[in-house]
């Protein structure tokens, strides 16, 4: 009988543990047409926090009682679908259980593809090739585009997203400066990725000098993941004709959801252009970075790291940790 | 001696007409390649409101003891210009003065080009073909890029810009909801100009219902001149991938400069996009839009208003008037 992590109350403030439940689901055998899967792998973005919530938002929320669903890999286990044979390795939107059945002509299936392990870990396909390495590449260069010689600022730059705008702004040419949330997480982004800086967001005290620092030629495009004050100090370094790219805004998902946003008066005299965007209306965007990416991967110009929690029953404990910070790169949660 | 109106102190709070003198200035004798203009209308726009005061904004500041300047049309008297000749009507960048000297070789003389007044009169060159008209035709068809059956909301309707640009959404087949600062107004772009709704501002107690009530398919573009309550309430009925176009705040000029903006949260969610952009820097859509609208005014398709001061000495006053809304149509002074 599968394990399944469903959703058993919606949060009111923060989120935690306690709103989810594990829960046996009855055996499904698969019918004709159908896929029969085991999770490998399942990947705990920032965004499942908004799923999390009823009412409007560019997903449907999760109902209660039922599981959380995420991207995610796993083995075809049985298949009677002429596209998928027993052993196949799939990346795809799946619920958070062990085994999982793919139903012909659902969306479920319809987001199935195999992926190809050749010089490439599975685990890459739910990170830097997977929805946050896409959405890095759509923000970036379908939103911000980027011109070589200016300066991108990224927060949450150690995370899934950040590391790879960061060095995705460096293969374009520009120069990166990133917030992180521990000094490792700064080392790590200078040091291993090829930041032209960054600095610890936790424990910088004049958020202005250290961009006034870190930028002296100020800051072309700005791709916020978070929110808050340093996207507010941040924003007062924009030079003209900046590009804030809203890609998230992790620090205020769970209070502050209408706090108001960035002055317009800078917005009219600097012509400034903030846009928000998700990731899959850009499909073709998203085809073009599995093909840059993974040849960028190949010939060792991308790095990546993951933190790996084991045990699909930790699962909710992993999305409070990224939530809060702890994590330390993709996290995933290896079934 | 040409008489001239200039910034005599910067205003501390509002401006007021104290902050300008008129002044005789010393005969200045055309030289070899220069041109002297007879100035016959001066252009009345907010956004000299900002280059009255000091410091960085998108275009320099207004000298302390020297004219003002803004477009102007006038009458070459003498010129030893090639591309000039006296009695040519020319449209240009000019100082509040009376009679002017454009010299060879300077910004002034490339300012200034011949205007075509066969049906059309040479104050539309200030207007709905000028700088404002310009401005309209910039921001939505550049930067917002309305698509047929698309709701636009304009603030200032009755203005400069906004009257144009709520006929520009017509003609391109979009439906079109403004707000203005009176009784008349609503009326003026409702009946003669084809707004399909439109409310005043200052008596209107619930804004939201009326956005509701006008906008039923909710607001696609928000082409915003002014900033404030309206543009808050605006802000909250946009449709996902609406655009907010920043051409102006008038309302926030004098004070709240750094009044903080619409929250990030629904430009996350709804992948909405916020732009601020300067006329000057589409100079190609600006000659489009000179061919465009020429056309359109001749075929009768655009129509607009003016609201015309007697007497240079009168200027400030009349700048006054168009910061508090107390202007119909485009304002000009006739020198």
């Amino acid at each position: 009988m599968p394990l399944a992590i469903c959703l058993k109350s919606r949060p009111e403030g923060e989120a935690s543990v306690d709103n989810f439940e594990v829960k046996q689901l009855p055996d499904a055998a698969p019918g004709d047409g159908d896929v029969l899967i085991a999770t490998r792998y399942i990947s705990v973005d920032p965004y499942l926090r908004g799923r999390m919530n009823d009412g409007e938002s560019y997903v449907a929320p999760f109902a209660l009682g039922k599981p959380i669903e995420s991207g995610a890999v796993g083995e075809v286990i049985s298949s009677s679908h002429p596209a998928f044979t027993a052993g196949d390795i799939v990346s795809g939107h799946l619920p958070w259980q062990d085994r999982v059945v793919a139903q012909s002509n659902s969306e479920r299936l319809r987001s199935l593809q195999q992926i190809d392990t050749d010089g490439v870990s599975m685990t890459a396909y739910l990170g830097i090739l997977g929805m946050p390495g896409q959405t890095a590449w759509v923000g970036l260069s379908g939103i911000g585009k980027p011109k070589e010689g200016e300066t991108v600022f990224v927060s949450a730059a150690s995370g899934a997203v950040g590391s790879t705008v960061g060095q995705i702004a460096r293969q374009l040419g520009c120069r990166v400066v990133g917030a992180a949330g521990s000094d490792d997480k700064v080392a790590y982004v200078v040091e291993e990725l090829g930041f032209d800086g960054a600095f610890n967001y936790r424990t910088e005290t004049d958020l202005d000098a250290a961009l006034t620092r870190l930028c002296p030629d100020g800051i072309d495009i700005n791709y916020e993941n978070v929110g808050g004050p340093v996207s507010d100090a941040v924003f007062r370094q924009l030079n003209t004709h900046a590009r804030m790219i809203v890609c998230g805004l992790i620090s205020r998902y769970e209070t502050g959801q209408m706090a108001s946003g960035p002055p317009l008066m800078p917005v009219l005299v600097k012509s400034i252009r903030i846009q928000g965007f998700i990731v899959s209306n850009y499909p073709e965007l998203c085809d073009e970075w599995k093909r840059v990416g993974a040849s960028w991967l190949r010939q060792g110009k991308l790095k990546y790291r993951e933190s790996i929690v084991d045990g699909l029953e930790n699962a909710p404990a992993a999305l409070m940790d990224v939530l809060a910070g702890r994590n330390f790169g993709k996290h995933l949660v290896r079934v």
